[in-house]
Formats: structure tokens, sequence, C-alpha cells
């Protein structure tokens, strides 16, 4: 009776960053407000930058079209992909925040199984903020949420956890299929709520998707890459698992954590499977020997940066994977023009690990 | 209106022992009655063995006291522990079958979140007979069951998946917590049911717990040894660790592999944490040196079958952990002991990892 009336205060409001690739209206944001308007949205407009994005009113943002890439990138533009997803990634170098939530325009707000709205970002919150468990398997999964624990046989030196960088969400309604799985089972929809998040244990890779994606930008970002994609380039649809697979090993290498499972969104629409089969087939038969070379990469221990590590993958990849296609060359330079255009934009990230100080370029349009 | 009546067939009934350790009258197979009676029981009666044990009427079983096992064994019933639930394994080593579900006498049935009944055997023989995908993690969970399958990224090369060999299910209600967890929880209940069932990843150990456990024997049966425990040991509670460890490698090593998740039982009763304590206070220290013993293990190549891995794992167990305590010493004669014991119980398994002949020795007492 006398506890005073408190408001809740959404979580992180400063210090994180949501980035929107798009190439339409984002009606879609209408029913996340409740959800997103306390936070920051930093939109990447695709394709035609003459053409005019409409943002529900009352939303804070930034939006950066091509003209605007080419701008604050100069001759460094050419590592952001043109007509592709993968232009989120540009969203990440100049955000000025901790951590990034990234997510698709045609995911809308999921139910879960008591029928109560999923407020996804709120779920990649706590996932990043609590530790994750990447050295052994606890079978009652995450031991830090509210009714569960390590079981027996847990080692107690590792209760502790580690850093949680990335927080990887799920989709109820369309699954993330390749195109070959969406040809075969067209009508194939995810109604199973798995109610868990968990570590995916070091030294084992996972397909990250790109569509409902949280992580710690100090800590992982400069890894964040989503590749050369797209526009002129021969592959598409596999800018979020090369950005997947990187970071992977370089959170291996570093002890931090990746989570997956929760949050839930809707996924609302399934893209054209004939078309994603034109962009996908190359990479469908590269990924045999993309993993293998993924699941083999040893990073000396000098590399104790995201950006050192990044840099030594980039070696890596046009020494193991050059021989495949000249594309990995080519990708291979674009890794490290990328991290030249992330020290540029977040100059104390370069040299130490700590937090990047506020970046003073890069006028975006602010609207 | 033609279709004839047709009667379900319970899955494996020839294939398939129940393995029940116990010190009591087995009234809690009243509620499993309907899902294990086509199955035939195998009892290891633990403790006094002047004691009657009952068993409900209708059921298929045979039933093993302490005089019978050192009556079989002779002098390799040193390797069978006494006073402990690791006795059980003797039920795996005088089954003549080719799978093993064993469960605690506290474990009842559990009713998922709709109130429907648990078939947890059923859902082991489902885990069993599908295959599993240790190589690369996939974000939906179980890629081959109703509803799901492999997501974008995931390499084609590796959708075959490989044989099951465990299948590791879980507990609602009292959560397998060790002693101090237990004490610093003692009302901490289970109530969350996640509905997954997933590959735990080559490379990546896990607590395995015996309460509810199904496993392929021709395959890993060998390196389901539970180890030393209980009376005239200095540890306890350690039995399905041990196994789990072991069986981990060995299955990674041959390319098995392992489960876990679905299904759940229901745990009726804590044990007493003080009991607890002191049995595991050892375990929970070697623990930190042995757990990086076995990630450190590497096999090698000639080690082709379950007996030939766990006779080049008790080397490395009396090299690597004898300098613990002289118990590793002796735990890694009773392995040998163990092996010995397979092999004269199961004389085809030896050679090949064809399905063992059919034992004719070790007269059971049949009831």
């Amino acid at each position: 009776m006398s506890v005073p009336a408190t408001t809740v205060v959404p979580p992180l409001t400063d210090e994180l960053d949501i980035v929107i690739p798009t190439i339409r209206n984002l009606d879609f944001l209408e029913q996340w407000r409740s959800f997103f308007q306390p936070y920051h949205l930093i939109i990447v407009q695709d394709g035609d930058p003459t053409k005019t994005i409409r943002v529900p009113d009352g939303f804070d943002y930034e939006l950066y079209n091509r003209n605007d890439i080419n701008r604050i990138l100069g001759p460094k533009a050419s590592c952001i992909s043109f007509k592709d997803s993968a232009c989120r990634c540009f969203g990440f170098l100049v955000s000025k925040k901790k951590y990034i939530f990234t997510i698709d325009d045609d995911c809308f707000v999921a139910k879960d199984p008591s029928g109560q709205e999923i407020n996804a970002l709120a779920q990649h919150i706590h996932n990043l903020l609590s530790p994750a468990t990447p050295f052994f398997f606890n079978t009652l999964y995450d031991p830090y949420r509210e009714g569960a624990d390590f079981v027996r046989g847990y080692p107690f030196s590792l209760r502790e956890g580690v850093t949680t960088a990335i927080s990887h969400g799920l989709w109820l309604n369309i699954p993330d299929y390749d195109a070959p799985t969406q040809l075969v089972k067209p009508l194939e929809r995810n109604s199973r709520y798995v109610d868990a998040v968990l570590t995916i244990p070091k030294g084992t890779l996972f397909p990250m998707c790109g569509m409902n994606l949280g992580f710690h930008r100090e800590l992982i970002g400069p890894a964040m890459y989503f590749g050369l994609m797209g526009d002129g380039q021969p592959i598409g649809r596999y800018d979020d698992m090369w950005a997947g697979w990187c970071a992977k090993v370089i959170c291996d290498h570093l002890g931090l954590g990746v989570k997956t499972g929760l949050p839930y969104i809707w996924h609302s629409k399934a893209s054209n499977p004939f078309v994603n089969l034109k962009k996908e087939y190359k990479g469908i038969y590269w990924q045999e020997e993309i993993i293998p070379f993924f699941q083999g990469v040893a990073l000396p221990k000098e590399c104790t940066t995201p950006q050192k590590c990044y840099i030594e993958l980039s070696k890596l990849v046009k020494e193991k994977l050059g021989p495949i296609d000249p594309y990995f060359e080519k990708l291979g330079d674009a890794m490290v023009t990328w991290i030249d255009a992330w020290n540029e934009l977040n100059p104390s990230a370069d040299a130490t690990n700590a937090a990047p100080v506020k970046k003073t370029e890069a006028a975006p349009k602010k609207k």
C-alpha cells in the first residue's frame, strides 16, 4: 500500500542500437512500437537511394542510404554490400553503442504458448547480460535462468561462465530454410516453441541467421562483417552465415560465449525459393569446403582483440579458400577494408578492447 | 470402414531390455505398466541379497542379487559396485538385447504441457532410431523431427547424420543437482518442459545422468561401465558421470551420436543432501582434474570397437589420473576387468562390432 508506483525502465536504452536493413517503408515497426520506441534505430536503406523510406512517427532514428555510405566511407565503401541485407553491417560500423540488436523488416511480434506477446529485444538483452557456458554442456540448458541451475557433475570452476557476445534468436512461422528445402517443403511452418536458451559449445559451428540477432558490439562487432554479397558478387544469402562462422571461431578464441534459442519472432513471409536458389547455389557447394576450413582455424595467441583476430582470419581466408574461387581473394581483401573502416570510425577500438570512444565523424541524416 | 482394426505394436519389444537397480519393492512399475509391460526387465538388486524384492504381477523379468553377480562373474564380480546404483551396469552386461533403457525406481510417469502422460521409453526409442548430428549445430534442434528440418547454412554433406548411440532423458520435479546445490536450493523444482531433443556436439562433454537413459548396447554398451562406487570406495554418485565421460569420448572417436532432451520423467524424491555430500565431496574436487583429462583424450585410430577404446582409456586413466589418488589405479584395473567380463558374457562382441551372439551362460533367476 505504501509502495510507490514505479515505472519499469527498459534496459540498456542508452547502450543499444537497433539496426534494420530495408528497401521498404517500415510499417512493421508499428507492431514493435511498445518494445522498440525507447531505443535508437539505425536504418540502412538498401537499393535505390532516391527512394524515400517512411518510418512511423515517434521513433528515434538515423537513416543511411547508399549515397551516405559512399560519402562516409569513401573508397572503403567497397566493403559494404549493395542489394543484399548484408548492407546491415554498415549500421554496426556507425553505431556508437555497446550492444546491437538487428532485425529484418518482415519479422513481427510472436506470441508464447500462453498467448503473451514476446518482447524479443528484452530477451536478447537478458541473454547478453547473463553469462554463457561454452566449455561444458548443462543438460537443463541455461543455468542462470530462474528455476534452473547447474546439474550434478558440472565442474564448479566453470560455473561463473564467460561473457556472452552473441544472442541468436529463432523464428516461428516461416523457418529459415535454404532454397532446396523451401522447394521441397513449401508448406512447412515452425510452430514449435522451445522454451530454452543454450550456449553453443566451444569448437562447434552453427548457422547464424541475421534476422533476429543481438550482440555485444564492443567485444565482437569487428567480426560481425556480413561479407560481399548481392550486386556484382557471385553469391547471396550467405552474409549472416559468413559473419556467424567468423564470429564463432573468434568468440571461441577470445573466450566469449554464443547463445541460441529464445527469443522467437514471427517471420511473416517466405522469400522466393527460385530467386534464393540462384543466390545460394555457389554457397551450397562452397560451404562444404568453407565449414571444414573454419572448423580447423587456429588463431595465434597474439590475437587478443577481435580486430587482430579478424585480420589474421582474412589472411587464412585468402590462403586456404582462395584456391576455391577468386571471390575469396576479394572477400579477404574486403575483410581488411572492413577493419580499416571499423578502426577509422571507432578510433579507440583499434589498440585496446576497451569501450570505443564516441565517434565524431560520419554525420548521418538525423530525422 | 473396410480398414481392419489394428493393434499398435510397441516397438523393439524383442530388442530392448529395461534395466532397474533397486533395493525396494518395485511398486513404481504399476504406473509404468502400460508402457513397460511388453518389455523384458532386468532387475539388479542392490544391498542385502536375502531380502525379497516384490515385483508387480504381469511383468516379464529376471532378477539378480549380489549372490547371483558373484556366482556369474566369479572373481570378476569385483568390478561391480555394491550399495550404489552403479550396480545397474551388471544388467547391461547380462542383457542379450541390442538396446537398453535404464530407469531409477523413484522415477514416475511425467505429463507434457497438454496433460498427456509421456511414454518415456517410446521417446528414447525414437531418439535412438533416428540419426544424430554431432558435427554442426542445428538451431531448430532435432532436424529429423516432424515439422523441423536442417536450417539454411547446414552443410548438405552432413544431413544424413550418424547413428545415435545414447539418448539422455531429463526430469521434471526434482532436478538432478549435486549436494551443495541441493543444500542451497532445497525447494527448487524443475517445472520447465523444454520441447526439444538435441545432439551434444562432438568434442563437448556433458553430465550424463543414469536416472532416465537409453543406449545402443551393441555399439556403446562396453563403455557404459558405471565404475567403482559405494561400499568400500572413496566416492559415490559419480557412477553415471564416469560412464558419461567415457562413453562420450568413445562416441566422438567412433563417430556415434549422443542426444539429450526429451523424454522427461517425474523424479519423485530428493535424496538426502547431507548423505550425498559425503558421497560426492571427493568427486567434486576430483572432477576439476578429471574433466580436463577427458577433454584432452585422443584415442588412436586402431581403436575401432568400444572394447578397444575402453581398454585404451583404462591405460590413460591409470597414467594420467593415477597421480591424483590410488583410487584411479584401482578404477583403471576395474575397467579392464569389466571388459573381460563383457567379452566373456558376450563372446562374439570381442572381435567385431557386430550383433553379439546370444549368451548361454549366466542362468538368472527367472521368476
